[in-house]
């Protein structure tokens, strides 16, 4: 598995596929040279892109299906009547070990229920969460739930700590990332049941896991930690509130230079840092949700995704297998029921 | 009462008191030449203060205590050991008749209790909310709950619609402000059971209130919406990642425009430009807090306030004032109350 690396897309998902598919795998390759492509579509649709990509065909193979998951198909109906989907047989050629890895930028919804269903949650975790990276003053965050369960317990939210921190490690390479709960003050009786609960357990845990304490809103963007983590409510309405003021500031920043000639030639000089500064937000370099706490590795690209951002959610699926990703948190899992049952710290500790 | 108005100050609230409530008040009477000012705070420290400002001297009255709640004292200790304090001596005076609003830049815990046991909850409301304005694309929306209620119910969020709704005639001046409830989706199933209580309650009532339905995170900033509502803790939560995002822009914005020496020299070349643009997002532009559903007004200005923002704050409660806020709020949460117990729609929409 460490040598080879197949990747199964969802070809027709996304608003802009079956092109931004294909041509986010012929970016991603060029990252991943080893990696090799599975993609499931519609032959008269995904072809003749792939075949005007001569590198990218050595390296791909297309599976014929004609139905799609649409974007506004509800989950349940996707479940029943998609199982012939591209973005099914995508999650399935991952449960039959046909595929290391699934990429999809389709229907969030559908893709989760699928996925839940097909590849299965993993022992000891009770619901699996949606993480992505968020960019801070001094890097990126890994924040988590982003709306899989918008009702969450303490027990659920100690368990997407766990899961975030081995994400943390492994996609943003870092030994011991600290991991912070967000809540509405960082004292001890701040919050609702559920938060006080995990920061509970959190606080008393012998597993190794940084853990910062309760963090608020504006941590997220300072850095404070290196995993936000929250029920699926708040971290999905914070992420897009989060969206939200970055283009509104960057609208507000436009108008200003349009506001008089001299604003507008200091924005003609200053364009080049500009550009930068741009390049800096650009919400496709965070692009790809990861679902955690599944026996596989489903990466969700954004609806909207291009070829860039789609090439991203590629790498984030990428860097997860190659990092043994799904083994990690299966062992940190089986420690924290473990300790749940209450064994031993030592045997915790020595895994 | 429209008349005269009267506002009692905690001169001792805040991290840079009483200096910014001295000053803070003194730049409110330009704006409100009727105005008088109770001011609650240690003789020493605050007449110095006025003596230099013989305008204000003459619209304002000292009225002396020592005791002080700090930022860090538990809401429950403020309450007990703080009935001569200055924050609580200003809420009195709202309670007794002497001021016809109370404005404190202190610790908003303890602001939020004393207000509650001093002017106790209006008729029909379940639980006060705390209520802000922040800025859109469009120009300024009404949010709330910003954290007075971790938990909340369905009932809870249909009267802060309700109380927003007028919060938004009142202070932002609207005819007929669109009221939004903030979920993970748009879609009818989506949320939990709070918000589709919520929403099934807003959809069906025959007051005169416009509902937009459900909105997501980016359509705070987008102002979709006049009034935003939501439970304490998600509204705590996008309002501070909201500002830790703002800040964030603009750090890396900085940054670029450091990045070389033509950024530097655009930079000086666009300085009023951008003097503009942070103007727009200057957040003490937004300061105040209202406290909805007591039987007063109560404004709690940012912890950090200097004097521009106390004056925002104290503009706030004036506006209030002014326009029968709390007479119009008792008018639809009674309007409410009649719906909830089954009163024919004609009695309704009539009042």
């Amino acid at each position: 598995m460490a040598q080879r690396l197949i990747i199964a897309l969802d070809a027709m998902g996304g608003d802009n596929a079956p092109q931004s598919v294909v041509r986010g795998a012929d970016i991603a390759r060029e990252r991943f040279p080893q990696a090799e492509f599975l993609l499931f579509g519609d032959e008269r649709k995904v072809k003749p892109l792939l075949d005007k990509r001569r590198k990218l065909i050595s390296q791909a193979t297309l599976c014929h299906t004609e139905q799609i998951v649409r974007m506004d198909d509800k989950p349940a109906i996707a479940l029943r009547a998609g199982r012939q989907s591209s973005m099914r047989l995508a999650i399935d050629a991952v449960r039959n070990g046909e595929a290391h890895a699934c990429v999809s930028a389709g229907n969030t919804g559908a893709l989760m229920a699928m996925s839940k269903v097909v590849l299965r949650t993993l022992k000891g975790v009770g619901r699996p969460a949606m993480a992505s990276i968020v960019p801070t003053k001094c890097g990126e965050t890994v924040m988590l739930d982003l709306g899989a369960n918008v009702d969450c317990e303490g027990c659920n939210l100690v368990e997407f700590a766990i899961m975030g921190e081995v994400f943390a490690r492994t996609v943003l390479g870092l030994e011991e990332p600290m991991v912070g709960l967000l809540n509405v003050g960082v004292e001890e009786m701040k919050g609702h049941g559920a938060v006080r609960d995990a920061h509970g357990e959190l606080s008393v845990t012998q597993l190794p896991l940084q853990y910062a304490g309760f963090i608020e809103g504006d941590d997220i963007a300072d850095g404070t930690v290196d995993v936000v983590v929250t029920d699926g409510f708040t971290g999905n309405v914070a992420l897009k509130t989060a969206e939200g003021t970055a283009k509104l500031t960057a609208l507000f920043l436009r108008r200003a230079f349009e506001s008089s000639w001299l604003a507008r030639m200091a924005y003609v000089i200053a364009r080049p840092a500009l550009r930068k500064f741009k390049a800096r937000v650009d919400p496709r370099r965070y692009n790809g949700a990861v679902f955690l706490g599944l026996n596989g590795v489903v990466v969700k690209g954004h609806g909207g995704s291009d070829s860039l951002a789609f090439a991203n959610a590629v790498g984030v699926a990428a860097d997860l297998c190659q990092y043994g990703f799904i083994d990690a948190i299966r062992d940190q899992i089986d420690r924290l029921a473990a300790e749940r049952a209450g064994a031993p710290a030592e045997q915790l500790t020595a895994g």
